[in-house]
């Protein structure tokens, strides 16, 4: 198998084609918009940490496939449902018409829906896993997408709309819209990759995916700022339609990215203390906080 | 425990309102709205089937209760995206306003796909089973309830809209749209209640949840027409309105009251087949069929 970050884009995204359903005789529409939310261009930051986060800990990259493949489902259901007219109303993403403008807003829903049982039903029979490691999987992403995690921020972010978030509450609202799905991915690597992790190896684990999901947001945050609507793939300067609270609005560009910069010195710091066998939680650290565009 | 299916539906309540979340710091509309969804009433249906099963093949009813209420969480979140405007569009559920009429179109879409998660996460962490066992009534249950169950069966449903569908046709639809979780939630209770349970009795369950899911919706097609929105709780006439194809429309209300009967005759012929120790799958299947108002 490949050993290059390049190369392991591709692996997943041809795993992550095998996994998906590709004909029904009932509902082709669900199946070619569950392939379209999923297929359409991405980073794979999470599978690939994934990835990364099993081998770092001396597992087999070919065991991490399919839960890294089960994470990117859910991360692509929620982007499908927060382009939905009712949430975030968002007619792009990864430069391309978003999933309810190419299929329709039911089919939109549904597609999501699907996507969010194939996750789970992925992560239940992931092949070469022990029943309790995929039980463990199971409880971690349950738990970082539901109320408490994912959709619980999105909620909050929603219901914070217009709103000015004091810092402190906007990095709670991020730490559970984004930073939830980004530690649970570096979690679920590492007990893939070693059952027996030391829990104080997957503590500081999860506290660097905590710091890089917090980067990753703030980084996002300033790029709706800064960068177009053609290098983003997602409409620019949708943060400030919304009349949403942003780091930028709260810190000023050059102060968000230097707490980004703190972030991801952080995470590296803690990532040193975990005693890996590769570098590639720190590289992708590194990609998805100096995005350049 | 309860010994009566009354207060068995009385059990579960209890339980459905335990497993749910209370209170968010970050979500409380979220978490208001999945409270709102699930305990603003219904038949239970589906959870006593898990739990009937369950005590039939000589399993413990505490057992049975955890899935029974995952069961209860997909069937809940499923109603309230159903409901929403770019689906069945329908303002009146359980007689009481639709999820998102209540809390709007974004929280209703969000409280239903966290509970969808809570199911899984339910299931993940059910008390007392083996880990073989949750991970069975994992599979079961995500395959029921994902593209090629109840959502593929839901997109189906959407599609066909204004469309004469041939009974062959109406019968795969209604098979993955509400078929596939009834009879999900048979076998989960089965596979919960013995885990050593024999292939063919498995089978024969399985089949009893085939007859009795069509049965019910044929029941469910013939009370849209004959029931008041009042003994419904929802608007009657709203196939009709969206010129669904239904079973009185294919066969005429008596010709679909013969044939919910007739299947209903199969399924409790199957449930003499399986040698059960109660007689709980029978009073739930006579109860789904003959519902009076």
């Amino acid at each position: 198998m490949t050993t290059d970050l390049d190369g392991l884009k591709g692996v997943i995204e041809a795993t992550l084609a095998r996994l998906l359903p590709d004909h029904s005789p009932i509902a082709p529409d669900l199946v070619a918009a569950m392939r379209y939310a999923t297929l359409s261009g991405g980073k794979r930051l999470r599978p690939m940490l994934v990835c990364a986060a099993c081998t770092g800990v001396g597992g087999r990259l070919a065991h991490a496939l399919a839960p890294a493949c089960a994470v990117e489902f859910v991360h692509a259901y929620s982007l499908v449902h927060d382009d939905l007219p009712a949430m975030d109303d968002d007619d792009l993403r990864h430069g391309v018409p978003s999933n309810h403008v190419r299929f329709g807003e039911a089919t939109a829903i549904l597609a999501g829906d699907a996507l969010q049982a194939l996750a789970f039903q992925t992560l239940a029979q992931a092949p070469d896993l022990s029943d309790p490691v995929r039980l463990r999987t199971l409880t971690l992403l349950t738990d970082a997408v539901g109320w408490r995690g994912m959709v619980g921020g999105q909620s909050f972010d929603l219901a914070a709309e217009a709103r000015a978030l004091a810092q402190e509450e906007l990095a709670a609202l991020h730490g559970a819209k984004t930073g939830a799905l980004i530690r649970a991915a570096v979690q679920i690597g590492a007990v893939v990759g070693d059952p027996d992790l030391p829990a104080a190896t997957f503590d500081i684990l999860g506290a660097f995916g905590t710091r890089l999901g917090l980067a990753f947001q703030v980084i996002d945050d300033v790029l709706d700022v800064t960068a177009s609507t053609a290098e983003l793939g997602k409409p620019a300067g949708s943060d400030l339609l919304a009349e949403k609270s942003t780091y930028p609005k709260l810190l000023g560009v050059d102060g968000a990215r230097a707490l980004a910069d703190r972030l991801l010195a952080e995470a590296l710091d803690l990532l040193g203390q975990a005693g890996l066998q590769n570098d590639w939680l720190a590289q992708l650290a590194h990609r998805g906080v100096r995005r350049a565009y």
